[in-house]
């Protein structure tokens, strides 16, 4: 159904009941917001932009596109250990405007707003000529001086990460291939790392557990050797990673092959919205409890050692001990 | 000339100097910025979104477009009454990505930077097939409690608009036909209506002024009548205006003829981002003086009065007192 409707009442009907339990969105109907930060606290903000064709598949359901684009926001916020709290939405939307797709979608916003706790504060909607563009920038808090950077881990330090990596880039291939173009490839697996892909998690729980035990955090979205070579470049340390170490899913191994090519889909997809966090070794203990308590794995992949300026950052070897030649591409948006 | 060039480098090179001033941006290198809050201040917080050929021509100066991309958003923090903090600023490229084009867009935000004092803390960069589309947050603070907003006037308030009105609406129309189209058209005039349109300046040292003194505020983006509209409805108040009220500049006074088009095109043409305030009458010489410190034009254009219910929320009326039918349309996105 594609129904045409005035961007007025769109606002009014999908957009304005997501702010419901935050009055300082004054219900869309002001020139901004207002927030109150506690005076312990600090505010954290960051922005992701996702446009359709690039970030997503225009075919993905509304719904699932409003998940991952608040998840792909709110893991920047769990990053720095900060409690996720508001969001500004700016769609540019192709024409015509199909009302059904955007009731789905804030629907799916709806949901997303529930699990993680957050409400719409304000926006913009524009049309334009092609394709759907939507911005979010979230904001939470964190106590003063507390958040979680890149840039301050220190050798010796243990590497974790949180769950599974590798699953939302084995979902986006097999999206691309066709699930009849993955031989052997069971249904179920191929539906939960879809899911991984179009409805990945944030985690914004974890993120904010790690304030006072992490040293340094990153969320893992443009790859995990991308996003470790951030991480150990702004902390000036270094890391050996064994291929074995990294964390799969079941579905995940059943999908791969023994190939260079397996290793670099898991290692550089990207996508994971995991939280690659580092910890000094004494809080090992620390993270067995915490990884009970929030029902998340936490896997160890390494140990920083301080820089010597004629080795790699990041070093990734097989389970045979030798040392691979992946590209540490990531994502690059252009 | 057309580069290529990659996404860190580009930020590196034109964005990450844009936040030398301000330490919560982490120069761009973590995955959030960090804002602190003072404890007597409440943040407010705005999004506007701008996609070439909708807001902005593709050939506009590149520098104008980034001038445009703050004054519009820092005009709904002015009319609030925050004073203007920080920005993250948002951009989808078409490909491939112009290097020499975004170095002069970054020129454009240095600039407005220091004429508006605030910052830019984070953002993204995506490719997108097309258009350019841009999406600032921009967020300032104002004493707790003291934000402006449209639903608080009052019957018997006085109706204040800031500088003059139409002048942008009629700069896009030159635009429009070429300059060649308007006949009669003075050069020094086309040149300052189109640069009330490619580079209006939003209103913020008035908009902090009137903090205690205005008992209402909007920002005039969609038009004059659809914005008073807003402002009427959401305090429940009427009002009655006199298009011989309404200031222009004389520029504008010399290009439009005495029709309804014309006042149609100063009332509805919208971009204006002058302030649209009400007080009540005993602020009056307050308001001379304010304006006389400010140098800003400051102008009565009607006085509220409660609603009746058989009345339209706003009434216009020309020079021999003639109710006219404008319709009042403002910009609509879609």
């Amino acid at each position: 159904m594609t129904e045409q409707s005035g961007e007025f009442d769109i606002i009014r009907r999908f957009f304005a009941p997501l702010t419901r339990d935050f009055s300082g969105a004054y219900s869309l109907l002001d020139d901004a917001a207002c927030l109150d930060v506690p005076p312990d606290q600090q505010l954290m903000i960051t922005t992701d932009c996702l446009v359709a064709g690039v970030h997503f598949f225009d075919t993905d359901p509304a719904d699932s596109i409003a998940a991952k684009l608040l998840s792909a926001n709110l893991s920047d916020l769990a990053s720095m250990g900060a409690t996720a709290q508001v969001y500004t939405l700016a769609v540019a939307w192709p024409q015509p405007v199909d009302v059904e797709w955007i009731r789905v979608f804030a629907e799916g916003l709806e949901l997303s707003q529930q699990q993680y706790g957050v409400h719409l504060i304000g926006g913009d909607t524009v049309a334009s000529p092609s394709p759907l563009t939507l911005t979010v920038t979230a904001m939470g808090t964190v106590a003063k001086g507390k958040g979680l950077l890149r840039s301050t881990a220190n050798g010796g330090d243990l590497v974790y990460v949180s769950g599974t990596i590798g699953d939302a880039a084995l979902g986006l291939d097999i999206l691309n291939a066709g699930r009849e173009g993955v031989s052997g490839l069971d249904a179920t697996d191929a539906e939960s790392l879809i899911a991984r892909y179009r409805t990945p998690t944030a985690r914004c729980r974890l993120g904010q557990h790690l304030v006072g035990i992490a040293s340094a955090c990153i969320d893992i979205s443009d790859g995990l050797l991308s996003d470790l070579g951030h991480l150990v470049k702004a902390s000036g340390v270094q890391v050996d990673i064994h291929l074995t170490d990294v964390p799969l899913s079941e579905a995940a191994r059943r999908m791969i092959t023994d190939s260079p090519l397996s290793a670099h889909r898991i290692l550089n997809g990207g996508d994971d919205y995991e939280l690659l966090f580092t910890v000094p070794p004494e809080q090992e203990t620390t993270l067995i409890e915490l990884s009970k308590k929030l029902g998340i794995q936490l896997t160890s992949i390494g140990i920083l050692s301080v820089s010597q300026s004629d080795k790699e950052d990041v070093r990734v070897f097989d389970g045979n001990g030798t040392l691979l030649s992946l590209e540490n591409t990531g994502y690059r948006h252009f």
